[in-house]
């Protein structure tokens, strides 16, 4: 059965891989299953036929046979659970695993997606210069909490795995503010994750439908 | 095994049942699983013990045996795989059951935790006036999504699952801001949830630890 996600027609980040269709084609690069992709433009995301699939009328969605999913976390833990290369074997490993998946999308990514907020939504506000140091400082919080957690070792939880996956991509949004650097293990982590095979595939597909040529490699 | 759960000594709301051990505790009851409960106090959850068990210092954990897990998300999640009563059998159905959870976490709740953020930790800004009604705005747009999916439906997709369980209590945190009662079916359909006696005995539990006396009921 042929797995088809959606993805934006036109990217609001014009291929930089930080529309979320790019943590499902990273998903199922890791575990090798071949994808095809719809495209879908901002008026038909919110048209019926997309909504049907997608009731936020956002990107992604997944659909195989007779599923049909939304929701990255939940598209990604589906592709984990049934295909070897994003879980550990170990039940207690795979639980916590699964916890980090969690971890990176509502507790790390809700002040990320702060920042987003107060510089596309309200960087023409008058509170915009004032208020900035505030959002980037609950993202401090997070990231030195999760940087004492990370430590030296190269993934969270032993090998790497779909929280991960999550974690790093999450974190991928932060690159352009400046602050990841601020914390050079959570920097190089990241750095680990992009440095991936699967992971530079599905950055080179999904930059492939904005400069209209085939992925490299 | 004993299942241990940590919730806050002494909870910020006062025992309203907002606080997140409530989410675990209403899954623990839907699955007829009984718990302890370990009190840890707001210093205490920065100390290592408690960072070990919980990176960002939160509460609730969970822990089983040698099993120790952290986020509501990823607990709940476990609870509900490995006992009936949170999650279809039928593969597909389950699998979106668990995209209602990542909704509800990834997708609902930011906005709404923006909510809190506002009001909390910048009710004192000179912006806060102006700024509130974005903010609230931002949460309409999320709740007009949901509610014209939900219709005349009683839960999200079929039988009470998990992903209502999850839904309810991130709606449930807007009670006090009377936005819920804009959307007439979504907040019949947080009723629907409260009313239940699975949250009625973790609401009562929650309460009991704050007012000194055992849980009604």
């Amino acid at each position: 059965m042929t797995i088809t996600i959606t993805a934006f027609e036109r990217s609001p980040d014009g291929g930089k891989g930080l529309a979320r269709d790019t943590r499902v084609r990273w998903a199922l690069e890791e575990v090798g299953q071949a994808y095809e992709v719809r495209l879908v433009s901002f008026r038909g995301m919110k048209e019926p036929a997309h909504l049907a699939l997608h009731p936020f009328g956002q990107i992604p969605t997944y659909e195989k046979g007779d599923l049909a999913l939304f929701e990255t976390g939940s598209i990604v833990l589906h592709i984990a659970e049934r295909h070897a290369g994003l879980l550990p074997d170990d039940a207690n490993a795979r639980a916590r695993a699964i916890t980090w998946m969690f971890a990176a999308l509502n507790t790390v990514e809700p002040p990320i997606l702060e920042l987003a907020t107060a510089t596309l939504l309200e960087g023409d506000k008058p509170w915009s210069r004032e208020r900035l140091p505030l959002v980037e400082d609950r993202i401090r919080n997070r990231l030195k909490q999760l940087s004492a957690h990370l430590g030296s070792a190269d993934w969270l939880d032993g090998g790497f795995s779909a929280g991960d996956l999550m974690m790093v991509s999450v974190l991928l949004r932060l690159k352009s503010s400046g602050i990841l650097n601020e914390y050079p293990n959570l920097a190089a982590y990241v750095t680990r994750g992009e440095a991936r095979p699967a992971y530079k595939r599905a950055f080179d597909a999904q930059l492939a439908v904005y400069i209209g040529k085939p992925p490299s490699g």
